[in-house]
């Protein structure tokens, strides 16, 4: 749209600053013109431009500029988030407070040199899917104006699609912050909940609320997690970042179990919605995944129960008092859910907790068949006018694919897909699918989405102007996507360090004896290699087991090795089964680097065999006939 | 009480049949004998004789007999538990179905070779800290018909403590299967929620319930637990054993922190009961451990939270068709208790979840500054007359100090302690205290509960007939506390494998550098100790960390040597985190154990210093000045 302005996804904001092509408050002075007009509705309120101004000129002041990980990135809010001195109004006029601290996560980005821009709008009370529920306007879509923009996040999926701010926050209930991403061509982020505290937040359901984020791109998710998350002891329901599991991001697609819906559990409002996924699997399948099959019918029960079942009672009790004391207040079609939550028994309540612990256990068992899975973000894109004319029933339909995720825990990340040609709108259709895995993967999930986009990019052709070529834009800005970056890794908990490499060069081999004691664990193999050239094998006198003893460097031999990552939550164990004179310390690799393997005592030469001339123990084994 | 009788715990139980002193069959007429008369309105149901004889003749007909764990051992099973063929009433004539199969726990216990007697009064629908709401009868106390037996797994406890069986099993969803321990002398234990399937029993707070276990020894409740759990696929809020913490049960007292509520904090209806609670400290302490006295008020405002809070209408979802469509069918008292969970909004039972949400993080952060902790397992001991003379008043009492436990997921068991004289009743008086920790903590709270009823046992004098000696018998049996017994291991799970200990000689020892990488991990001082005499230590080149080298055994020094226990799942970690060139191999000890410990690599010999001579690295370092 606006190509002559300056991108402002993370990478080129970076490069931008630190060659000092331009400064922040030159991406101050673009928002302020950006924002200057907002005929989409995307905004609830815009801080003044003399502030954004006053705010840049502070940071480029900072002797510590330099050191600050979101130094000069502007963002927007989502408007049932707290922003110091800012009304909050979740999209009611009429519940309007303004807080003095800014929320826990806001004051984060803050504090790591990001610009709040203004609060954006919502459908009221983060209820509802579609973005037209607001007495603010119904937001409307950045690529097609005649088309919903998604919600309940919908003035923060707009203003980063539109190119306004580098990125926002959203919260996601039900699917508030994958939904719009999908509609505006945008990476929408919902972490583990927990991970993004929820101080300063106007909850909807809190036990099922999180933060969410939308970016550009999936490396920008990352690096605005890594800051905004972490506990806070005041919010109940917040979690410190654990270790994540198997790294799928990271690893060769042939080992990537990935799942997607049985063909006849995949359903749509638009065939062309149904086109653009069956293209999104094939697109998996050709990054080279195996792709399992699953039976979603118990992830499809767990949605059907959000919104039937009794969890509508938290909207309720989140403004009780407001809604009973003035529901005129309240935008007619959210008073009508909502008020449906005062009417439900405690006793509905716990029975409905029993059907999704029991459902919970068909769901996890997913997680024994696939590493992640891929699924619809929504089912179509409707227009604002079929929205308005049945605000409940097509709002409903935007969820079958969300909506259970927060009930089951899970981490998710919605993220653009080669467009399809729709039934609906004059302008481009955007379209997305959603990756999701079990908590805390969320790192790996935000790797696999940048490779993801990465390979769309690159199958695209701009000349033939093909779907991926149009998908690979960025939201509705026209700026293409920016070449590759790596993910920035989890901040390193104290401990468990997440997982272990650790090489092994005998009986722990793949389809050697003792394998079993690896793969038992939930080991990946990772690589087969060799050490550096500064070994020598031998056979301890048992006959069974190698010795692998360092020399000088490059005055050995490089042996065989394979390297395998496993939870260090089950190395210890692994270790400990270890009978002298055998141990784990560290062995240096062929590419140089160093991870842990097995060494053995001096005492191992004892009555051994050198063997290093067989570059291996599989090898010397062979020999052995 | 009959003394001449076979004691039924498990200790004897299995020398008899062993020695073949007596046989289940002899055993089984005992049984018979005993439950022939019931004046404690303990039963609702008694096998026939002639069933239980085929039982006891089946098993010794088995050729595996000698394997099974609980051969020929005698249980009762609380009235809300499914026995195959005989009718489940949950206290309530009305309500009895018959079940065609076993209760999961049940029928492990019946695989392990248990014979089951029958099922006992209860509390209707487990409703109740008291055993007077029965249609059956008001259980009566097994040490003084006047007093409260307790409940509501009433009958179970009395049947154990009259040694009309060995164990029994009861339920415990505020307390029931600890108050009645108490009120019987015998030991109560309420297991981590989740260990024990639910299959086969009738819900009174689904998400809170657990079986538990009256035993007259926790060494007895140690073997049973063993038997009876186990994930179990068919119960969602089933949980499979885990690795348990920190076994403070094994540790050196000097090492346990003790948790005591705050004396202002300690709050009973009898004075006598205030007294012996004092003297329960006092004897923790002669024990040698750490007392630490702990705000007891988040916990208590959970326990309050539970009967003012809306989780009554579980027990009215439990029975919801049944009470909706036949109230009048329904023990008065149970009747409008349970009907108070009709009213109470969805909304309010999220509200309260919530409000737990908050509880329990401070609740948790008590298990910063202690290992377990000990608290009166009732305010005081009422008699049938007061209890009927208001019913729920007094009933409520009983609660407030163990109706927090299963909110909060903690594992508990209730204990006898040293009689004291009681204001109520003439017969004599039992009295008993509770310790309780964090989930999964089972095992090591048996084997405390085991060291604490032999410290009773060795503090008793039998002659003088002291407290401490009448505490000793067991239930009202008269029958003498049997010897120690080793409790039983926790059935080793595959992986992790618990805790590891590691010998360290360097920079990890205590107060050395690297220490913290122990201690930040939980992990304990098990033992100061020498290797045995088998190492050479040599200084590294860097001169900041020694290297242990094996050499022939006799032959070399015995160095000075800590072992340290800590987790399996954060030992992974430490060992990752060894720079070459050394690692984790196995060190032998003093003792002729070999535990891990710190190997090297040959290659750590170059440049390096010997100092086996010192002894040991503190010794080496201290002689540089």
């Amino acid at each position: 749209m606006s190509p002559d302005r300056t991108p402002l996804d993370l990478a080129t904001l970076h490069a931008g600053y630190t060659t000092g092509r331009f400064t922040p408050l030159d991406v101050i002075e673009q928002v302020i013109a950006a924002t200057a007009e907002d005929p989409h509705h995307a905004w609830i309120h815009r801080r003044p431009a003399e502030a954004l101004r006053a705010d840049a000129r502070a940071l480029m002041d900072r002797p510590d500029a330099a050191t600050l990980p979101l130094y000069g990135v502007p963002f927007a809010i989502k408007d049932n988030i707290d922003l110091a001195g800012v009304p909050t109004t979740a999209g009611c006029p009429a519940y309007a407070y303004t807080p003095e601290r800014s929320a826990f996560v806001v004051q984060r980005l803050i504090d790591a040199g990001a610009i709040p821009v203004g609060k954006t709008n919502l459908d009221q009370f983060a209820t509802g899917l579609n973005g037209t529920r607001s007495p603010y306007g119904a937001c409307r879509n950045a690529l097609d104006p005649a088309l919903v923009s998604g919600g309940s996040s919908s003035g923060s999926s707009v203003s980063v699609a539109l190119g306004q701010v580098s990125f926002s926050l959203g919260t996601d209930t039900a699917g508030s912050g994958r939904v719009p991403a999908a509609f505006n061509q945008l990476v929408g982020t919902k972490p583990t909940c927990g991970l993004l505290s929820a101080s300063g937040v106007v909850p909807a359901c809190r036990t099922l609320d999180t933060i969410s984020l939308f970016t550009l791109t999936a490396e920008d998710a990352a690096q605005v997690l890594a800051v905004a998350q972490g506990l806070d002891e005041a919010d109940a329901y917040s979690v410190a970042p654990q270790p994540h599991g198997w790294d799928f991001g990271r690893a060769d697609p042939a080992q990537v179990r990935l799942g997607v819906p049985l063909p006849a559990q995949r359903r749509f409002t638009d065939p062309a919605w149904a086109a653009g996924f069956e293209a999104a699997v094939a697109q998996a399948q050709a990054l080279g995944v195996t792709l399992v099959a699953l039976d979603f019918e118990p992830l499809l029960e767990v949605a059907r129960l959000l919104y039937e079942g009794p969890w509508v009672a938290e909207r309720y009790q989140a403004i009780r008092p407001f809604i009973d004391s003035q529901p005129e207040a309240v935008f007619p079609v959210t008073r009508q859910i909502t008020l449906g939550g005062a009417t439900p028994l405690a006793a509905d309540a716990f029975a409905a907790q029993y059907r999704l612990k029991a459902l919970q256990r068909r769901c996890d068992a997913l997680w024994h068949q696939v590493d992640l899975v891929l699924a619809p973000t929504a089912p179509g894109h409707p227009s604002i006018q079929a929205m308005l004319a049945e605000p409940v029933a097509r709002n409903s339909e935007l969820g079958w694919y969300t909506n259970f995720m927060n009930l089951l825990g899970y981490a998710a990340v919605a993220v653009p897909a080669a467009r399809v040609d729709g039934s609906l709108g004059a302008g481009a259709n955007p379209f997305g699918v959603t990756f999701f895995a079990p908590a805390h993967q969320d790192v790996p999930l935000l790797r696999w989405a940048a490779r993801w986009q990465h390979a769309l990019r690159a199958s695209a052709d701009p000349a033939a102007g093909n779907a991926a070529a149009l998908a690979t834009t960025l939201g509705a800005t026209g700026w293409p996507h920016p070449a590759a970056r790596q993910v920035p890794p989890q901040p390193e908990p104290t401990f468990p360090a997440g997982w272990v490499e650790v090489a092994v060069c005998g009986a722990h081999l793949s389809g050697q004896p003792l394998n079993p004691q690896l793969t038992h664990r939930g080991a990946k193999l990772v690589a087969s290699t060799t050490t550096a050239p500064d070994y020598r094998l031998i056979a301890l006198a048992d006959g069974k087991r190698p010795g692998l003893i360092r020399v000088a460097p490059g005055q050995g031999h490089a042996i065989e090795v394979e390297v395998w990552s496993l939870p260090a939550t089950q190395f210890g164990s692994f270790v400990a089964g270890i009978p002298a004179p055998l141990g784990i310390g560290r062995t240096r690799l062929a590419d140089g680097r160093e991870v842990c393997g097995f060494i053995a005592e001096p005492v191992a030469e004892e009555g051994a065999t050198e063997i290093s001339g067989f570059g291996g123990w599989r090898a010397w084994r062979a020999s052995l006939g």
